[in-house]
């Protein structure tokens, strides 16, 4: 059946217009003033609402195996709460072992996303190096429709990748046409504040942001920005939460390197006063890294969106309960790492964003959507209302408000760093691959409908990277 | 009729792709892949060519009274010149003398522009300030489709603005929904500076740029930049030609604030070696202001263009000849300022911009159309291949080579800055209005087929400014 | 009679050392280990105490005269003042009327002067521009051993120094070795704000920050600096007081330009949300510019100090009484500008400064008083603890406390911006041109006992920048 | 014997003055006009002289062992040739192999330097790490007057020091009042590159600058600098050679923390278009690590002197002949690294320098000496002329010139990469510990006149950072 969108401003990246989209079979198929209404079509009504692309969140960690259990969030409830959300499309990732194939781990998390809601697709972890994860690189970017590579910087004795696995995996990474991105925190750094924090018995939540200060990431950003510049690859830095990792990408940027700044809601907006709360259920259930950081650094953070140094939004969802976040009741460090977010990204977005005037309703969707879409190429399919265009749409009601609770959401989970918080702006009707998901409240997310989405490498950016490599050669 | 473009690749700002183009009636109404050929439709092959929106010229002076005589290039001449160099629109300035009504400049200049070959619209610079130029801001915003102001911080004793007239006519644009901009160099030290060297007998055009270093143009563009902030305006700057103001504007935008660069195809390429030249008429011929600087400059102004703090890309346009220019051959104070470009600017991008890998077509375009369209709020009519759009059209033969010179412009005068510079990657056709207007190397252009392109005010980016401002009342 | 100080530390510039030193007839004649005892010389036992350079506050106002009466502290109680918290020069202020002759103005601040418990010594302000005023910069200079002038770039319709008079005066400074100084604030800018809260009914002290915001300061004092680096001369900044010019003074110098930048004790350690409070005088008695700013301006202040981009601490010392305040009752525009802190400056500034770990006893001495010497050109007589000094000392001892406030204060007025801060650290002796006129809290100050200091002009800095310009012409 | 200078101008950081100088038994014992002259006293005429504090070289490899031969110039030659330039003490360094005793290295290095002309000091290098380097650190600093470490972040596979070893090394050296200082190169990326261009074919000296690119030293300076910010210790970066790693520096003391820089002579003066000559010797003259940069870079060095973010120049002073440098005939990366300098030091500084403007004399001694004592606690010991301080001096005449040449230099070997150059500003005379080793181009230097320096730790900077430390733990 088709759905036609009758009345609606349609916001896209470049401009908003009024129009009305029809979908039909998983694709839009008409965007135009007054359109005919075919027969046997859902018409919505639209008239007041924004008509706006999907949200794709490119960070996330659903059913993630942590110590024998896994997080609250499978990939179908994960992707569903995401469509509750607007977030019609993921890209989660893909985190082999040490000395784990990297194909067995890509095959393995294929099949637990087979259940999911929503497309999907997949960032691959490069955690070790030898010629069989230089082999299956190639073969995920060639065969398999990955093009981004993952690298932890942090996590000494556990997946850090060093220097030498960033500069042997940035330069494969170049020739395959792939996007290298970094978690960038100092490992060593990380672990001796650890090591003296706990020495000087401090145990507690209120812990992990003394073990992960700004100046922390912001090295690991500036140190994967050089060995980018060096190798002329691009580069995509996941989770920038502070002022020092910022600037780093700015400098970069305003010399003309390809840098790219991803910064998730949850940064954009919590402080780091929730490690002082007296509940370790509550401070633990902010546990994450890089941390919520000072508000000076969330007028950064924001500053880098409007200035187009930040260019995507996510989440980095990845929800433990109250149980599991005990596992570090006496030691912060094992407290393990993860907040949700996905259902409330967008609306958060909207209200300390568009509502307060530091973003238009198209520089939104720009970092909601249409950014994500151009940096891992699945443009134009997703990230713009256009013909041809997936049909993964969001509607909007900018005048409409909710009251955001773990105990109202669809995530599943006992916890949510936004709780109690009221929001104007949020999605009325979901739809996703053309079937309307979601509708005032009620969602009707299905169990494997979506698909995993192929993401091809060799965008016209690495063609222009490789003609600068070859002037430089002549020069 | 109309005309079918098949069988190129469409590049926007946003992507490339391979699609057919169908102009009628001097709009775009169809882009797709294997569009069916209608009747009585003149084909045009485009199998390996860049089907691209045509150039948009922010920045021209046509037909400049300068004492008694006249630039070279009047509407029709150097709007055809355009045409035959790709581009199908340009802004170009009305400047009332002080004390002169606005109103009334505003009509002269529209008068001798009716005779254009192509598209055209008006910034029109405040000089001087009272309650009728006041009152005449307001009118021209509202009813005749001016929506940019422009002041000259230069020229003291002449046009300059001084501090209270930028203050008190940024004030008065927000309100009314324009855009201010501004030609940034500071006129007092101008003055001190040209007094100076005529006083030690330094007469000649290397003296020109001494008058004017780097750093007069910087604190112009901080302070224009400071003024906007504090009265919450977008600001746009012409003609950026030096690192100084280049990282006013990086700085001011990684904070957040939307301020806008242009900068001149001459200002990328050429440098201020041609000031040294021995024979007058070389050396005069390239006397504009701001002048051209020292080659790292140039690195600097690419690197502002790729990371997105430049945004423009223009000529400043203004033909004098060789007699013009001989007025200063004893006082180089006195040589007319201004150089052409209008017919070589998206060449010499192309060539030393795509060429090169610093920019991608995708941003060829954007820096040639698509944010001129949108900053000045004329797209999508303009800037974009699209169903609705104008049919502003130029097909590129990135394979094709040409050598600029004067003897051989469409351009009328008798320097060329460019002279003598092979270039690869030109236009091979231009559709202007949905007509071809340049074929092959032979122009078509016709008198007055152009129109005056009103743009209206209050884009979104002035409705969020002024969210901003009610925030700011309320916090 | 002699003074012999026995056995502390005596703090330098350049590092501490233990010796003994030995004044007589004004000046210090001996340092060193275990000086012998002379006959006659009056001991004080400094065991325990650091021996440093009496502090210069190199920005007062002292008996200034404002709508028919005069600030609270002439030039006897204010520099008693000073003596009492360990500073033994000051350097004031002569502001001629727009139209005055700045020689008649000088004579007349000289006659006020004599009185003087202190050494003191005169910048002389530009606050307009004939011929006349060029002439007498030069007898000022050469006759009367004043070696900087100041410009204010505020105060727009009274005081305020265009750019055209920026331009003469600082060409004019270099020519006479003499050092151009700022208050830098965009008195345009500031002008149009105040008119602006006034006219929305804002006219309590709370809108004096609001006209006064951090960017209309980074402005003016980087158009300051880009003249002063047209010009070559040099640049001394009065009262940085928040991150945007201290940024613009950073830059500069890091691009080896010769500009040097003065802090407040107030803007160091004194936040905004005094001027929230409901009490007008108290609000008002805050009321000076630039205004103090939000707490992340002082953490920048106190990185300048630490990194050596900012160099002189002074006060701005000008107290009116809360009747002269309040006839800003219902117009924050008119509540005159200014407060106290000659008395506490030293103290408030080793307590947040040196206490901290911020800085070295060493580096106290630096801001306190010997840069100020050096770039006032009044080094070696000045700023050091070294044979052939005036002996200017204070004895300081690092563990006592004491809590400051107006009731207890030696200078005149019924306010104190530091009211009820302890601080730890203090003078405990002060010796004044070899008199011991401040002991435990006993204040011996006599009227008239200061000298003029004159300044004498040329020093290195010039001969270098005088090097350069001529580099530059023969480039 | 003692010396008494008369009637020059003494030259210190802080001011210049005419004053006799007076030197007994090693040791400044007077300074002061018209000083009376004592019997038995060598008087030296300096009327038109300076009279400066000897040079201070901070960085040399005198006798450098490799691959089974060593350097041409051993500890006498090289501290003879030193004291010709006017450079009156060295610090070399101590470098252990990866497993060898710091001890046993030390004593090793103290034997070979016992021959030394002139005083002498060593940093220590850690290059591997276990609990005897813990060890050995610590009985250096307290027992053997060892104040710094050294580590090198380049060198893969032999000497490089990964962060693991940085981060455990800068906790120790503050635990012990030591500085921490870094060679700052990415070994990583060296090591890539050397291989990449290998693989080019690329085996000339012409590819040496090309695998240590300036970025390449960003990032290690600007890792380095994070992982002090992090451990709160103070840091000195040897050899900055370029604007990125000075940028890191300028950055990092602009908000206050405690980094100094040091520059080499030929990093000043030298480009990098040395490494293009067709000659093998020469080109292979200039390999050093980082190599000599193109000219912008220069620039920035000056600036970084003149501004304050620079503090020591060196030479990194390592002289190989023609013969060891053909070891790498047929491979860049294996040509040995190193060039001399110590003898011109000096001089080229001060023509550059001080001839241009760039630099006053007294800002020439802070940077050729005194900032070194200082940052090394071995002021005011050396670094000043002072009663007290070692009689290390040199009389300089601004006005003779020199003509730099391998054929006349008195250091050992058969290169000079400041050849031809003629220089004007020379040392006439040297004193090294009050006696006269230098007059007028005759060389009277003593093997083993010179002392072992021992350089106490704790200086009042590290009192600071505790306390920073301190309010920290407690905020």
């Amino acid at each position: 059946m088709s759905i036609l969108i009758r009345g609606g401003v349609v916001v896209n990246a470049d401009r908003e217009f009024r129009a009305d989209v029809l979908c039909d079979n998983g694709k839009i198929i008409a965007v135009g003033e007054h359109l005919p209404t075919p027969l046997d079509v859902e018409v919505i009504e639209a008239d007041g609402l924004y008509v706006m692309p999907g949200g794709i969140d490119p960070h996330t960690h659903m059913q993630l195996p942590f110590m024998g259990t896994v997080t609250q969030d499978d990939f179908f409830s994960g992707t569903a709460a995401g469509l509750a959300g607007g977030t019609t499309s993921i890209i989660d990732f893909v985190i082999p072992n040490p000395q784990q194939s990297l194909m067995e781990a890509f095959h393995t998390w294929r099949g637990w996303a087979e259940k999911s809601a929503s497309d999907y697709s997949f960032h691959v972890a490069v955690t070790w190096w030898d010629d069989s994860v230089h082999a299956d690189m190639g073969k995920l970017v060639n065969e398999h429709g990955v093009n981004s590579f993952k690298h932890f910087m942090a996590y000494k004795n556990a997946i850090m990748a060093d220097d030498e696995i960033l500069v042997k995996s940035f330069r494969r990474a170049l020739e395959l046409g792939a996007m290298p991105t970094v978690h960038a925190e100092n490992g060593e750094l990380v672990y001796l504040l650890q090591q003296e924090l706990l020495k000087k018995g401090q145990t507690g939540p209120d812990a992990h942001p003394l073990s992960r200060p700004p100046i922390v990431e912001g090295e690991a950003a500036q140190r994967a920005i050089a060995i980018a510049n060096v190798l002329n690859t691009p580069l995509y830095i996941v989770h920038v939460s502070c002022r020092e990792s910022l600037d780093a990408i700015t400098r970069a940027r305003a010399s003309g390197q390809r840098v790219f700044g991803e910064v998730l809601a949850g940064h954009l907006t919590i402080d780091d006063s929730v490690y002082q709360h007296p509940d370790f259920a509550h401070a633990a259930g902010h546990v994450m890294s890089p941390p919520f950081r000072s508000s000076s650094h969330q007028q950064a953070l924001w500053q880098g969106l409007q200035g187009g140094n930040l260019h995507t939004t996510a989440t980095d969802h990845c929800t433990f309960c109250a149980e599991q976040k005990a596992a570090g009741k006496n030691d912060f460090t094992k407290i393990p790492n993860g907040c949700g977010g996905i259902e409330e990204r967008m609306m958060v977005l909207w209200d300390a964003g568009v509502n307060t005037g530091r973003l238009t309703p198209s520089e939104f969707v720009k970092v909601t959507s249409t950014n994500c879409a151009q940096i891992f190429n699945i443009y134009p399919r997703k990230g713009v209302i256009a013909v041809g265009a997936d049909a993964d749409i969001v509607l909007w009601d900018a005048h409409a408000s909710k009251t955001l609770s773990a105990k109202t959401q669809f995530s599943k989970g006992d916890f949510n760093v936004f709780e109690g918080r009221t929001v104007k702006g949020i999605p009325t009707y979901t739809i996703s691959n053309g079937k309307l998901v979601y509708k005032l409240g009620q969602l009707m997310a299905q169990t494997a409908a979506g698909n995993y989405v192929k993401r091809p490498p060799f965008s016209a950016m690495f063609g222009a990277l490789n003609k600068m490599r070859e002037s430089e050669k002549q020069a």
